[in-house]
Parts: C-alpha cells; sequence; structure tokens
C-alpha cells in the first residue's frame, strides 16, 4: 500500500490498520492518584525501555484524548504506576479505555483492586503480576503531532520472583503476561527460541 | 526489589532483568544504506507508534553502541525500511546484533536478502511479511541518559493481504511475526481474545 492509498482509509480503518500492522505491542495499565486523592486507572500500548541503567520507561501520550486524566496526573502528583496484565484481567483493562468522568476511579468500575506500596502514593494493580513504581522525571513534546513522551525512573519493581533466572532474564510467559495486537485484541506468547550474545565470527548459537 | 537492590545488580544482569521485566516487545529489522551505499541491516526492539496520521513510528537509538551504523546512515541518507519478521528467520536476524564492521553489510552475512522498492534507496527484507519505507522526520535528543527517538513517516506498506480484516485489523498472527522478551527470547503470539470499543455505560464485549 503507498501512502495515497493510505491517506484515503476511512479514519477509523487507517487508525485500526495502522495500529496492527506496526507489529506486536506491550500492554500496561497505568495508575495515578490527582492532587485530590481521586485515582485512576488507564490502559497503554505504547510503553517503551529507554534505558536501564538508570532504570527509565517511557510513554506515548496524546495528551487530548481519553489518556488525558494520566497525564495530567503523573504531571500533577509526579508519582505512577505501571502494572503489566495477565491473561485473567484483559476484559477489566480494555473497559478502562472508556471514557469515564474523571470523579469515577476506573478501579471502582472495573474492579481491579488497588495496592498501595509503602510510601509510594499511586496505586498499584493488585491483580497485576508485575508492576513498577515510577517518579516523572522528563516529558518531550513532539510538534509532529502533538504527542508527548513522558519518561519515569524506576523506584521499585515487584513481580513473582520464580520468573526471573540467574542471569536476571524474566519469563513473562510463566506469569501469563499478555501482549496486544492494534487496539483490541489481547496475545498470550510463548518462547520460540533464546540465543547466545551474537559475535560476528560465530553462527548463532541456540540458548539452551 | 526495591532501587538500592537494583542499582546493586551486576550491570549484565541489571540489562537482562530489566530489558526483560518491562514487558513484551515488538522485534524489527532497519535497513538502510550510507551515501556509499554500502548496506547495513540491525535488530531493534525499541519500535513505537507515535500516531497513525500521518503514521509515525519512532525507534529509541543509543548512538554509541552497536546501533550505530543504522542511525548514522538514516541522519546521512533520510530513508530506511522497517521489516517485521517472522519465525523462520529469528536467528538470521539475532545475528545481525553481532557488532559487524560498517564495510561488512549484514544481509550479505546473514544470508538475508534485500529487495528494493521502486523510488527508493533503502533496502527492505525480501523474506519479511511486512515492511515499511519511511523518510526521516525527527531526531529528538532525550538528555537522562544520552538516547535518541528517531521518528519517521511511513511512505509505503508491504503486506499479505489476507492477513487484514474489513475493519483495517492486520492480525499478525497468520504472518508469524515475532516479538520479543529482553535481548534475546523470540516469541510467538496467539490472539486470546478481541473486544469492541469500550463505553462507560456497557460491560466489556467479545468482538466475534
Amino acid at each position: 500500500m503507498n501512502r495515497a492509498e493510505y491517506d484515503t482509509l476511512e479514519q477509523r480503518v487507517k487508525a485500526q490498520y495502522f495500529n496492527s500492522i506496526v507489529g506486536h505491542k506491550n500492554v500496561c495499565l497505568i495508575g495515578t492518584k490527582d492532587s485530590a486523592s481521586q485515582g485512576n486507572l488507564a490502559i497503554f500500548n505504547s510503553l517503551v525501555h529507554i534505558g536501564s541503567n538508570p532504570p527509565l520507561l517511557g510513554i506515548i501520550f496524546r495528551p487530548d484524548s481519553v489518556e488525558r486524566h494520566t497525564y495530567e496526573n503523573i504531571l500533577e502528583t509526579k508519582e505512577y504506576t505501571i502494572n503489566l496484565i495477565s491473561t485473567d484481567d484483559i476484559a477489566a483493562a480494555h473497559q478502562t479505555s472508556a471514557r469515564y468522568p474523571k470523579q469515577q476511579s476506573e478501579f471502582d468500575v472495573t474492579g481491579l483492586e488497588p495496592h498501595y506500596v509503602d510510601g509510594f502514593n499511586a496505586p498499584s494493580v493488585a491483580s497485576a503480576p508485575i508492576s513498577f513504581g515510577l517518579v516523572f522525571r522528563e516529558n518531550i513534546p513532539i510538534p509532529l503531532n502533538g504527542t508527548n513522551l513522558v519518561i519515569g525512573e524506576v523506584q521499585w519493581i515487584n513481580y513473582p520472583e520464580d520468573i526471573v533466572a540467574s542471569d536476571g532474564f524474566a519469563d513473562l510467559t510463566k506469569a501469563h503476561i499478555v501482549g496486544c495486537i492494534g487496539l483490541d485484541a489481547y496475545t498470550e506468547g510463548q518462547i520460540i527460541q533464546r540465543f547466545e550474545y551474537a559475535k560476528p565470527d560465530k553462527a548463532p548459537r541456540i540458548k539452551a
């Protein structure tokens, strides 16, 4: 499909097509509070690893959309949680994408239980196998289309210890962490193969 | 794990742990040429959807790393391809992460065949089920850790037409597109469920 054809697609078809054709995505729930302690929970699929030292995660925000409450709360309170969800919670997680009014917490309407880590104000999701607590570090505007890259620094990570191997590798499939395709399809993955660190003078070596 | 514990992890364990615990990732090969027409192909797992109108994709670059050649070529020639790979090509794709000298094309050493789209200089990967041709639009520095968000605008998309439904949804599983966990584990996903557009006054509805 060339660009001229793409540009003629009906708006909803275009969004569904481009969001799905670009490849497998992560999916996460972001938990926040506003300065009046009103909770908020919203689903995102634009999480990006910025670096591990220090541990930095980015999210692309469309500040004019249903994501607005999360965005405003992060800038207001500087704390948020990122929660990876399991196959058990996909319906409730998807429901957080509905346009609830700001005074209604998605924790209440979806039945997802909040969990609080000592000394941290933003709520995490009790049933999420993996959760991160972050403090806001930088808000980078992307003038091309009015989006923003919001970067936070990880303060703590909750996870089931038995999914992490001695080399540090976390096998997400053991916790049934889901991914997604496009705007509405939730996926569960299986590991096909792991490979050793690649070297120019060696053929690919499968990791046992 | 709190931040103090995290900071004491050995450097390789830290990178492996944080890269994998952050959730499922996409994986793609970026094809470029330098101004002397030397080809390059490198694997990335930091692709992020910036917007669909216009169609914009971002990649996080660590300009001091093995990714340097791709980064320099994009800034030099302003054209690149992003290629989603299938289960058949994971060993060859992983091998592109080895530190080959710049005068050696990863197309030659891995056996992945280049394919050229009319009027577009950067090589795509012939065996990739889905490929995008992009022109460079913006290079956004991230001072927090010296990385860069490079954004390109899609000019064309090659894909198997039978994976796209009438609503625009591209079912990547039909083309055996892989994802990844961490630095070295390649995954194949299955769709568990699709949901209708969420509304505040309706319970989650499964899409048939």
